[in-house]
Protein backbone atom coordinates (compact mmCIF):
# COMPACT_ATOMS: atom_id res chain seq x y z
CA UNK A 1 0.00 0.00 0.00
CA UNK A 2 1.75 3.15 -1.44
CA UNK A 3 1.62 6.38 1.74
CA UNK A 4 -1.08 8.33 0.07
CA UNK A 5 -3.55 5.80 0.03
CA UNK A 6 -2.25 4.79 3.70
CA UNK A 7 -3.25 8.41 4.51
CA UNK A 8 -6.85 8.08 2.53
CA UNK A 9 -8.01 4.91 4.19
CA UNK A 10 -6.58 6.80 7.86
CA UNK A 11 -9.04 9.34 6.86
CA UNK A 12 -12.14 7.47 5.39
CA UNK A 13 -12.15 4.83 8.45
CA UNK A 14 -12.30 8.34 10.71
CA UNK A 15 -14.63 9.30 8.69
CA UNK A 16 -16.96 5.81 8.80
CA UNK A 17 -17.05 5.81 12.61
CA UNK A 18 -17.99 9.88 13.10
CA UNK A 19 -20.75 8.83 10.44
CA UNK A 20 -21.63 5.79 12.27
CA UNK A 21 -21.44 7.55 15.49
CA UNK A 22 -23.50 10.75 13.85
CA UNK A 23 -26.45 8.22 12.55
CA UNK A 24 -27.09 6.65 15.55
CA UNK A 25 -27.12 9.75 17.79
CA UNK A 26 -29.65 11.51 15.47
CA UNK A 27 -31.62 8.06 15.61
CA UNK A 28 -31.68 8.02 19.40
CA UNK A 29 -32.31 11.68 20.03
CA UNK A 30 -35.54 11.19 17.53
CA UNK A 31 -37.18 7.78 19.01
CA UNK A 32 -36.54 9.20 22.44
CA UNK A 33 -39.34 11.77 21.61
CA UNK A 34 -41.19 8.51 20.26
CA UNK A 35 -40.17 6.87 24.03
CA UNK A 36 -38.75 3.87 22.12
CA UNK A 37 -34.97 3.46 21.54
CA UNK A 38 -32.83 1.61 19.13
CA UNK A 39 -33.30 -1.80 19.58
CA UNK A 40 -36.96 -1.28 19.85
CA UNK A 41 -37.58 0.49 16.95
CA UNK A 42 -34.89 -2.20 15.39
CA UNK A 43 -37.60 -5.11 16.61
CA UNK A 44 -40.30 -3.17 15.02
CA UNK A 45 -38.85 -3.00 11.60
CA UNK A 46 -37.96 -6.28 11.33
CA UNK A 47 -41.57 -7.42 12.39
CA UNK A 48 -42.81 -5.13 9.90
CA UNK A 49 -40.45 -6.51 7.09
CA UNK A 50 -40.97 -9.99 7.54
CA UNK A 51 -44.09 -10.13 9.48
CA UNK A 52 -44.85 -12.73 12.21
CA UNK A 53 -41.46 -13.75 13.66
CA UNK A 54 -40.53 -16.49 16.35
CA UNK A 55 -38.32 -15.37 19.01
CA UNK A 56 -35.35 -16.78 18.03
CA UNK A 57 -35.47 -15.45 14.79
CA UNK A 58 -35.63 -11.97 16.09
CA UNK A 59 -32.60 -12.95 17.72
CA UNK A 60 -30.56 -13.99 14.98
CA UNK A 61 -32.08 -10.89 12.83
CA UNK A 62 -30.64 -8.49 15.64
CA UNK A 63 -27.98 -10.12 16.80
CA UNK A 64 -29.51 -9.91 20.47
CA UNK A 65 -28.54 -12.45 23.38
CA UNK A 66 -31.64 -14.50 24.00
CA UNK A 67 -32.43 -12.74 27.81
CA UNK A 68 -31.91 -9.31 26.09
CA UNK A 69 -34.70 -9.63 23.65
CA UNK A 70 -37.13 -11.03 26.55
CA UNK A 71 -36.80 -7.95 28.15
CA UNK A 72 -36.84 -5.60 24.92
CA UNK A 73 -40.12 -7.47 24.10
CA UNK A 74 -41.57 -7.16 27.56
CA UNK A 75 -41.44 -3.59 27.07
CA UNK A 76 -43.14 -3.76 23.87
CA UNK A 77 -45.93 -5.68 24.91
CA UNK A 78 -46.26 -3.79 27.59
CA UNK A 79 -46.68 -0.13 25.96
CA UNK A 80 -49.23 -2.69 23.25
CA UNK A 81 -47.05 -2.53 20.35
CA UNK A 82 -46.20 -6.34 19.99
CA UNK A 83 -48.35 -9.56 21.55
CA UNK A 84 -46.61 -12.95 21.73
CA UNK A 85 -48.74 -15.77 20.40
CA UNK A 86 -48.39 -19.73 20.41
CA UNK A 87 -47.99 -21.13 16.98
CA UNK A 88 -50.86 -23.10 15.96
CA UNK A 89 -48.87 -26.32 14.57
CA UNK A 90 -45.83 -26.17 17.55
CA UNK A 91 -47.55 -24.88 21.12
CA UNK A 92 -43.94 -24.98 22.02
CA UNK A 93 -43.01 -21.96 19.56
CA UNK A 94 -43.63 -18.35 20.52
CA UNK A 95 -44.40 -15.96 17.48
CA UNK A 96 -44.35 -12.32 17.44
CA UNK A 97 -47.06 -10.23 15.83
CA UNK A 98 -46.68 -5.96 15.36
CA UNK A 99 -49.69 -5.06 16.71
CA UNK A 100 -51.64 -1.49 15.06
CA UNK A 101 -50.16 0.37 17.89
CA UNK A 102 -46.23 -0.82 16.91
CA UNK A 103 -47.25 -0.71 13.20
CA UNK A 104 -48.05 3.49 13.94
CA UNK A 105 -45.20 3.67 16.06
CA UNK A 106 -42.58 2.41 13.76
CA UNK A 107 -44.50 4.73 10.90
CA UNK A 108 -44.17 7.51 12.42
CA UNK A 109 -40.50 7.14 13.29
CA UNK A 110 -39.61 6.35 9.87
CA UNK A 111 -41.57 9.67 8.97
CA UNK A 112 -39.81 11.42 11.36
CA UNK A 113 -36.29 9.96 10.07
CA UNK A 114 -37.04 10.61 7.03
CA UNK A 115 -38.21 14.14 7.73
CA UNK A 116 -35.16 15.39 9.12
CA UNK A 117 -33.59 13.72 6.42
CA UNK A 118 -35.05 15.98 4.51
CA UNK A 119 -34.11 19.06 6.49
CA UNK A 120 -30.26 17.83 6.05
CA UNK A 121 -30.68 17.68 2.67
CA UNK A 122 -32.41 20.07 1.51
CA UNK A 123 -29.42 22.71 -0.44
CA UNK A 124 -28.16 19.21 -2.17
CA UNK A 125 -28.70 19.35 -5.81
CA UNK A 126 -30.61 16.19 -6.95
CA UNK A 127 -27.89 14.98 -8.95
CA UNK A 128 -25.47 15.11 -6.05
CA UNK A 129 -27.85 13.20 -4.16
CA UNK A 130 -27.77 10.51 -6.80
CA UNK A 131 -23.60 10.30 -6.21
CA UNK A 132 -24.22 10.51 -2.66
CA UNK A 133 -26.52 7.54 -2.54
CA UNK A 134 -24.53 5.36 -4.96
CA UNK A 135 -21.10 6.01 -2.62
CA UNK A 136 -23.07 5.05 0.63
CA UNK A 137 -24.40 1.98 -0.85
CA UNK A 138 -21.49 1.04 -2.55
CA UNK A 139 -19.42 1.72 0.59
CA UNK A 140 -22.60 -0.40 2.19
CA UNK A 141 -22.00 -3.57 0.38
CA UNK A 142 -18.81 -3.93 0.36
CA UNK A 143 -18.69 -3.80 4.08
CA UNK A 144 -21.16 -6.40 4.34
CA UNK A 145 -19.34 -8.50 1.82
CA UNK A 146 -15.83 -8.62 4.03
CA UNK A 147 -15.99 -9.91 7.50
CA UNK A 148 -13.77 -9.45 9.81
CA UNK A 149 -10.70 -12.07 9.90
CA UNK A 150 -10.40 -12.63 13.40
CA UNK A 151 -6.91 -14.75 13.22
CA UNK A 152 -5.24 -11.94 11.72
CA UNK A 153 -6.64 -9.56 13.84
CA UNK A 154 -5.45 -11.87 16.42
CA UNK A 155 -1.94 -11.30 15.47
CA UNK A 156 -1.99 -7.27 15.97
CA UNK A 157 -3.71 -7.66 19.50
CA UNK B 1 -40.24 17.95 -2.10
CA UNK B 2 -40.81 16.07 -5.47
CA UNK B 3 -42.37 11.92 -5.69
CA UNK B 4 -38.69 11.54 -7.36
CA UNK B 5 -36.76 13.31 -4.36
CA UNK B 6 -39.14 11.70 -1.38
CA UNK B 7 -38.22 8.48 -2.70
CA UNK B 8 -34.26 9.24 -2.74
CA UNK B 9 -34.97 10.53 0.40
CA UNK B 10 -36.36 7.77 1.73
CA UNK B 11 -33.26 5.43 0.35
CA UNK B 12 -31.05 7.42 1.80
CA UNK B 13 -32.47 7.13 4.93
CA UNK B 14 -32.48 3.21 5.01
CA UNK B 15 -28.91 2.55 3.52
CA UNK B 16 -26.98 5.39 6.13
CA UNK B 17 -29.23 3.09 8.76
CA UNK B 18 -27.85 0.27 7.60
CA UNK B 19 -24.19 1.83 6.99
CA UNK B 20 -24.14 3.06 10.45
CA UNK B 21 -25.18 -0.60 11.95
CA UNK B 22 -22.65 -2.63 9.76
CA UNK B 23 -19.65 -0.23 11.02
CA UNK B 24 -20.62 -0.40 14.20
CA UNK B 25 -21.13 -4.42 14.07
CA UNK B 26 -17.84 -4.76 12.75
CA UNK B 27 -16.10 -2.48 15.22
CA UNK B 28 -17.58 -4.61 17.77
CA UNK B 29 -16.40 -8.14 16.25
CA UNK B 30 -12.75 -6.29 16.10
CA UNK B 31 -12.56 -5.04 19.48
CA UNK B 32 -14.28 -8.15 20.82
CA UNK B 33 -10.63 -9.94 19.74
CA UNK B 34 -8.71 -7.64 21.97
CA UNK B 35 -11.00 -7.72 25.04
CA UNK B 36 -12.61 -4.34 24.83
CA UNK B 37 -16.26 -2.38 24.07
CA UNK B 38 -16.95 0.59 21.77
CA UNK B 39 -17.66 3.34 24.67
CA UNK B 40 -14.49 1.93 26.42
CA UNK B 41 -12.62 2.28 23.05
CA UNK B 42 -14.28 5.57 22.64
CA UNK B 43 -12.77 6.26 26.23
CA UNK B 44 -9.08 5.57 24.93
CA UNK B 45 -9.62 7.26 22.09
CA UNK B 46 -10.97 10.73 24.11
CA UNK B 47 -7.66 10.17 26.00
CA UNK B 48 -5.49 9.59 23.68
CA UNK B 49 -6.88 12.53 21.09
CA UNK B 50 -7.62 15.14 24.32
CA UNK B 51 -4.59 13.91 26.97
CA UNK B 52 -5.89 14.26 30.63
CA UNK B 53 -9.50 14.40 30.80
CA UNK B 54 -11.52 15.16 34.29
CA UNK B 55 -14.68 12.44 34.32
CA UNK B 56 -17.38 15.22 33.74
CA UNK B 57 -15.08 16.19 30.80
CA UNK B 58 -15.38 12.54 29.10
CA UNK B 59 -19.03 12.22 30.07
CA UNK B 60 -19.89 15.10 27.96
CA UNK B 61 -17.77 14.04 25.10
CA UNK B 62 -19.02 10.80 25.40
CA UNK B 63 -22.20 11.61 25.98
CA UNK B 64 -22.91 9.28 28.82
CA UNK B 65 -24.39 9.41 31.99
CA UNK B 66 -21.92 9.31 34.98
CA UNK B 67 -22.75 6.47 36.42
CA UNK B 68 -21.78 4.43 33.03
CA UNK B 69 -18.46 6.52 33.30
CA UNK B 70 -18.12 5.33 36.72
CA UNK B 71 -18.53 1.85 35.41
CA UNK B 72 -16.60 2.00 32.59
CA UNK B 73 -13.56 3.60 33.88
CA UNK B 74 -13.94 1.00 36.72
CA UNK B 75 -13.15 -1.81 34.19
CA UNK B 76 -10.41 0.39 31.93
CA UNK B 77 -8.23 0.81 35.43
CA UNK B 78 -8.69 -3.01 36.43
CA UNK B 79 -7.24 -3.57 33.47
CA UNK B 80 -4.10 -0.94 33.67
CA UNK B 81 -5.43 0.90 30.73
CA UNK B 82 -6.17 3.85 32.56
CA UNK B 83 -5.63 5.90 36.11
CA UNK B 84 -7.38 8.16 38.17
CA UNK B 85 -5.36 10.76 39.39
CA UNK B 86 -6.54 14.20 41.62
CA UNK B 87 -5.86 17.32 40.53
CA UNK B 88 -2.81 18.87 42.11
CA UNK B 89 -4.52 22.28 41.84
CA UNK B 90 -8.07 21.14 43.03
CA UNK B 91 -8.23 17.69 45.33
CA UNK B 92 -11.35 17.48 44.25
CA UNK B 93 -10.99 17.25 41.07
CA UNK B 94 -10.68 13.65 39.39
CA UNK B 95 -8.38 13.83 36.35
CA UNK B 96 -7.95 10.87 33.90
CA UNK B 97 -4.40 9.53 32.45
CA UNK B 98 -4.02 7.31 29.93
CA UNK B 99 -1.47 4.83 30.86
CA UNK B 100 1.21 3.16 28.52
CA UNK B 101 -0.82 -0.06 27.84
CA UNK B 102 -3.91 1.63 27.31
CA UNK B 103 -2.18 3.86 24.23
CA UNK B 104 -0.94 0.33 23.05
CA UNK B 105 -4.05 -1.21 23.20
CA UNK B 106 -5.78 1.87 21.07
CA UNK B 107 -3.55 2.19 18.43
CA UNK B 108 -3.61 -1.98 18.06
CA UNK B 109 -7.35 -1.64 17.54
CA UNK B 110 -7.16 1.71 15.34
CA UNK B 111 -4.57 -0.50 13.01
CA UNK B 112 -6.87 -3.55 13.34
CA UNK B 113 -9.54 -1.20 12.03
CA UNK B 114 -7.54 0.23 8.78
CA UNK B 115 -6.20 -2.97 8.04
CA UNK B 116 -9.61 -4.28 8.21
CA UNK B 117 -11.04 -0.89 5.73
CA UNK B 118 -7.47 -1.49 3.69
CA UNK B 119 -8.74 -4.88 2.73
CA UNK B 120 -12.68 -4.00 2.13
CA UNK B 121 -11.62 -1.20 -0.30
CA UNK B 122 -8.71 -3.00 -2.14
CA UNK B 123 -10.45 -3.20 -5.18
CA UNK B 124 -11.41 0.57 -5.38
CA UNK B 125 -9.45 2.58 -7.47
CA UNK B 126 -7.94 5.52 -6.06
CA UNK B 127 -9.72 8.30 -7.80
CA UNK B 128 -12.92 6.52 -6.82
CA UNK B 129 -12.22 6.60 -3.28
CA UNK B 130 -11.59 10.38 -3.16
CA UNK B 131 -15.22 10.58 -4.48
CA UNK B 132 -16.08 8.15 -1.84
CA UNK B 133 -14.38 10.12 0.77
CA UNK B 134 -15.71 13.25 -0.03
CA UNK B 135 -19.37 12.07 -0.17
CA UNK B 136 -18.77 10.23 3.24
CA UNK B 137 -16.84 13.54 4.94
CA UNK B 138 -19.92 15.66 3.35
CA UNK B 139 -23.01 13.98 4.86
CA UNK B 140 -21.10 13.36 8.04
CA UNK B 141 -20.99 17.40 8.12
CA UNK B 142 -24.48 17.88 7.23
CA UNK B 143 -26.10 15.70 9.88
CA UNK B 144 -23.25 17.43 12.19
CA UNK B 145 -25.09 20.49 10.76
CA UNK B 146 -28.73 20.13 11.39
CA UNK B 147 -30.22 19.05 14.58
CA UNK B 148 -33.25 17.38 15.39
CA UNK B 149 -35.82 19.80 15.64
CA UNK B 150 -37.64 18.31 18.83
CA UNK B 151 -40.75 20.16 18.75
CA UNK B 152 -41.35 18.92 14.89
CA UNK B 153 -40.84 15.62 15.75
CA UNK B 154 -43.26 15.99 18.47
CA UNK B 155 -46.32 16.81 16.16
CA UNK B 156 -45.31 13.76 14.23
CA UNK B 157 -45.77 11.39 17.34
Amino acid sequence: MSGTSETRIAEIETTLRELATIVKRRGRELMYVFDITPPQFNALLTLSENGETTMGGLCERLHFACSTATDLVDRLERHGLVRRERDRGDRRVIRLRLLEQGERTFKSVLAAHRAYLERVLRGVSNEELEVLEHHLQRTCSLLHSCRIDTGMVKTMS
